[in-house]
């Protein structure tokens, strides 16, 4: 379970969905514990003291912060809702240390209107997949802007890998060396990049690689060359 | 889209869930065409060539058979069922060769008792993973054996990895060798493997490795051993 800073000091109110979670799915009673994290702080435990008419009330202890998060950032281009929901969710449960969102030729622009996006809600599914990690740091994530920008943001030495089913020549195991600080991965979206896209890409640093001949849905993309590129870390 | 050998021949009914993605989603009309795969055989072009009150009349020119799978066999204590319907998905469209959902000590038994395998459910998931990654292998599936059972089904020169968030000692990636010429990962069900299940997967060979600190979604690290297996054999 994650909490903000602030929520810390206050009980929990019992129609948070958290509160609803420890009583009915953990089934813990007065006395007993649980994991507990504090966004982007340390773990914990918390420790239920009282169940009150409109609350719960909590203590807590904390231990050490977890670890950094892997210096590996993913470029996406802005796919459906459900889509993005999915990927929000598995690249914080997997630990990247961010998520640009950026709309490209190709893809659809009322996808950036979603109530995903204009409500809180991406925010709750990156949580959702961080606390699955038993980790409290979220990754940074941006949506809307554009390409040429969220590249313009990255540090002048991450390594620059662009997958591409259509001219990518090489797999993405070969174009990456274990030794580099950070990485970057741009992933079209649906329906793929654009050659203007495809030049940026390539004049900005970027090598076009691919995953195979088998064309794999946006969300199982992202979760293989997430793995792929943990794996040459030694992390996984 | 996927046809059965013994559909070639005769009409496609307009209600089939294929003729309705071939009008409504493709908007294909008379004398388009559009990709289509013999299950088990090989890829080729349909052409619509006439859309009548019950059905469409469709024709056929077929090429290659797609390259055969990657000799990867995953054994995976049987989930729930939401869990193993996106496995048998992702699993098909990354191309594994056989999947077997076995029984576990800590699974709960009456998970094989849903609809999705006690109907023809399971199978819809897996032609639908195959499809969408332009492919027409089947991968083999059986659910419901025991975990002994299946591991006496391995080839015996396989390799053969289980992971374990506990007692997992080495990352996935350390203990394969690319050169093995087939590989079983077994992965446990949400609560994991049982101290007696551990015994017998060592004592059948399977070296005991992890797939980092962080706790993967059972799709999630799936989708992960595939890719990382995939990636060391130079394929993704």
């Amino acid at each position: 379970m994650l909490l903000h800073p602030e929520e810390i000091a206050r009980p929990l109110p019992k129609e948070d969905p958290r509160a609803v979670h420890i009583l009915k799915v953990l089934r813990r009673q007065i006395g007993d514990t649980f994991d507990v994290g504090r966004i982007n702080g340390p773990r914990g435990k918390a420790t239920l003291v009282a169940i009150n008419t409109e609350n719960l009330e909590l203590t807590y202890t904390w231990s050490a912060k977890p670890p950094p998060a892997d210096p590996l950032t993913l470029i996406i281009g802005l796919p459906r809702p459900q889509t993005a929901r999915k990927i929000l969710q598995e690249a914080a449960t997997l630990g990247v240390a961010a998520l640009h969102f950026v709309i490209t030729e190709r893809g659809e622009s009322s996808y950036a209107q979603s109530t995903l996006w204009k409500s809180e809600e991406w925010q709750r599914h990156l949580q959702a997949g961080v606390a699955q990690a038993f980790c409290t740091r979220i990754p940074e994530v941006t949506h809307g802007q554009t390409l040429q920008t969220t590249i313009a943001t990255l540090p002048a030495d991450s390594a620059r890998i662009a997958l591409d089913n259509y001219e990518g020549t090489a797999a993405l195991s070969k174009c990456h060396q274990a030794g580099d600080t950070s990485v970057a991965i741009a992933l079209g979206a649906e329906r793929g990049w654009s050659p203007k896209e495809r030049d940026l890409l390539r004049q900005s640093g970027f090598t076009i690689a691919h995953l195979g001949e088998r064309v794999l849905r946006l969300e199982t993309a992202v979760t293989a060359a997430v793995a792929i590129i943990k794996a040459q870390r030694g992390l996984m």
